[in-house]
């Protein structure tokens, strides 16, 4: 834990089956005490640590391992997923990486069960997956805005508890965050994509449709976090009106995550004094012509 | 051109049909006047102007833009392609690039026709793909191997040339970049990895079976780099020996390669004073409950 944290974010920020979107305020940094500039130079040190437990984990990968981590991010528009990707995911190799953002379903993803589309997705071992937007859509764009007949939620829940489960059973650590912001802070940031033409093509009009479910979604965050907020895939709700703090939350959640894989380097796998003797016995200039 | 380069390397590193692998030092640093410092002052800073037409190029991409820029890297085993990735691709969001490294072909592979897996890997619209080796791979360790009967080669490279045009015509940019290490660097770069054992990972007993082979690769190269470097995808040969060099000079081809486009911000395809004064009617505050 670095110097600034009173309690490790995989702490303060878990999310659990009381918890309540009212008592949560998007603009508060929990027990975080220092400041804007603290934070950046914390996050700079720890991406050092991200980067090098990610080559060990691609290393680990490579050499027939079966572990991976997937962070899986979810928030309304603005929240800052995408700053997310660029700020914490940029910290590290981008060949580690295996990033899917997940739009409204294709005719043939519809086709499947919602989930078809999520496991074809799932990372390789050795890398880190990122799902910007994932399954959660299924319990909460989709119920918002009444895409599917009945009232699925509970049955979701459970699936997805065992979908997830099972992921982690096969070797991948799963960090779930939700970046959520309050609405004035979202219309700062609309506003800011309308009135800035570099910008603009960030902006889609169905943005301010979506803004008027506000309630909602609140009801539906609260009721998918409540759900599946597990011991094996627990959930982080990251108060995302501040940058800076959102970012370093979600870079310490990752670190943690690929801490806990306790991944030394990977053993060779032939023998190293015979390959040294076969690379000397060609020696340090051109091998001959055959 | 940043300071410290006499010629842009897309000049001076360009290969043409005369190519010859025989005047080619990979310790040179050919047109770059200045220190390794130098080098890595501005490549930080060309890294800002690579960073911010990637965000253009992504911002086209999710307008309906059809370009792309296509990154093929080639090289023998520790010339670099990796660090490349790293440092170069590091440098802009994760989301803009597209990533695939080609290794031996798998049996779905091997049932389709060589390019068949290089198509499938285009990067889509928006982006910067990377190919960590690519279809040169099937004029190269194939050709060294003895992979294929016959001698297909001059038939291949046509091919090669016709479908690197019709991807060029589709509105990608392609970047060849051809990595070349001296020997004496190589087994420098070998005896490292298998001194340390943090990188044990990285190394394979084929590395040295490869190096026997020195000769035909030098061959192949310089066959292949003569024969399908055309206008529309001109090889690059970069003097890989110094890391800092190939780095610095693979971010200025990227960075050309993306001015070439012209890219401006694309022009939004919704009425903005229309959606501010939707988003002033639902208000600063969180709208009502539906």
């Amino acid at each position: 834990m670095g110097k600034g944290w009173e309690q490790h974010p995989s702490q303060s920020l878990r999310a659990g089956a009381d918890w309540s979107i009212a008592d949560f305020d998007p603009d508060s940094t929990p027990r975080f005490d220092g400041s804007r500039k603290d934070a950046e130079k914390l996050m700079a040190r720890q991406g050092e640590h991200l980067s090098l437990l990610q080559e060990k984990l691609f290393a680990h990968g490579r050499t027939g391992g079966k572990h991976s981590v997937l962070l899986v991010l979810q928030g309304m528009d603005t929240a800052g997923k995408g700053g997310i990707v660029r700020h914490v995911l940029g910290m590290v190799d981008p060949q580690g990486v295996a990033l899917r953002s997940f739009g409204a379903p294709t005719a043939e993803e519809k086709s499947h069960h919602y989930l078809w589309r999520i496991r074809n997705a799932l990372p390789p071992a050795g890398r880190i997956g990122v799902f910007d937007r994932s399954h959660y859509e299924d319990v909460l764009v989709v119920r918002v805005n009444g895409l599917v007949a009945g009232e699925p939620w509970e049955e979701r829940y459970a699936e997805i508890n065992e979908f997830e489960a099972e992921v982690a059973a096969a070797g991948t650590v799963i960090v779930k965050c939700a970046l959520l912001i309050s609405p004035e802070e979202q219309y700062q940031r609309l506003r800011e994509r309308l009135e800035r033409p570099d910008k603009h093509w960030k902006f889609n009009p169905s943005d301010i449709d979506e803004r008027k479910h506000w309630h909602a979604y609140q009801e539906a965050y609260e009721a998918a976090i409540r759900a599946t907020s597990t011991e094996t895939a627990p959930w982080h709700v990251i108060p995302a009106d501040n940058k800076w703090f959102a970012r370093l939350a979600v870079t310490e959640l990752l670190l943690k995550a690929l801490e806990s894989l306790e991944l030394g380097w990977p053993l060779a796998d032939f023998n190293v004094d015979e390959e040294l003797a076969r690379l000397d016995e060609l020696g340090e200039g051109a091998p001959p012509a055959a």
